[in-house]
């Protein structure tokens, strides 16, 4: 059930930016675009998210595979991750966490909803913009399998043609 | 930010079983397994998962991709999909919903929070059952794209001598 592509997850919380790896999240709805996404006490990004209610969501390429990895085994709270892992960062334009070049897309969020954290550490975020990098060589995404091994994007079926055109139903 | 695989999802209300197609979904935590899934009011199972509080999800290979976009572009509410797409079924353990022979996992879930369904159509599911199906060849998954291109699973990479052994330190 588990392989949304791994993202990773910035925050800037008092001066200091950080940057997780995260595999527990899913789309919750398109519009406005809500994200569910499971950040807990147990990771260091947790504090800074739950003050500044804002986070930054990119989308890692095949390439960065380990990276990722590592990214997701050490703690920001003894070290500048960005600084470790030569990640080069932008500024965001509505949230004061950091886009990530290296990334084939960037998202950032809001946290507009609480009231899950308590009991599933579930934070409901919308995104507020998106940034996509088709600089990028590297398109495919990594789908994460448990414990450090991963599934590429592999081939494409487009059956575009199967699909019922729910708009025109609407319209 | 969507490529979950994409699932179906059985229920069974009133002596009738059905299938839907299932795209918004994620892990939550892994002890006891909770599966977020967003079912709404505009899909013909979400009377029958409040009402019932079970579902399977089933974990469909890519070599049925054409019915997991025709099963989830029409609605049993008029037609008995089991029949149509001639997807035999097999009756699960702890639940009433069928489990799908064709797919390679079936999961079986109860519905154990419906806090979220009336704002989000979030459902938090407890997996209370796997089936694993290893008979079947195709062992790829998809991922929808969105509007019907899906992305096949493709080649592993294994990082996990990258792996910080978190529960040697728990030890």
């Amino acid at each position: 059930m588990e392989p949304s592509p791994i993202v990773l997850v910035t925050t800037y919380h008092r001066g200091k930016p950080n940057v997780m790896t995260m595999g527990f999240h899913m789309m919750i709805q398109h519009d406005p675009p809500l994200i569910g996404a499971v950040i807990g006490p147990w990771d260091y990004s947790y504090k800074a998210l739950k003050s500044t209610r804002e986070c930054v969501i990119g989308i890692p390429g095949a390439d960065l595979a380990e990276k990722v990895v590592d990214i997701g085994n050490c703690s920001g709270e003894d070290i500048d991750k960005f600084k470790k892992f030569r990640l080069t960062s932008r500024p965001s334009q509505d949230v004061g966490a950091p886009l990530i070049e290296a990334c084939i897309a960037n998202i950032e969020c809001k946290v507009v909803d609480t009231r899950m954290v308590s009991r599933y550490n579930l934070f409901i975020l919308e995104a507020v913009r998106a940034w996509v990098n088709p600089g990028r060589k590297e398109q495919r995404t990594l789908h994460h399998q448990g414990n450090g091994t991963f599934k590429v994007d592999g081939k494409i079926i487009d059956l575009r043609e199967r699909m019922v055109k729910w708009r025109e139903f609407v319209d």
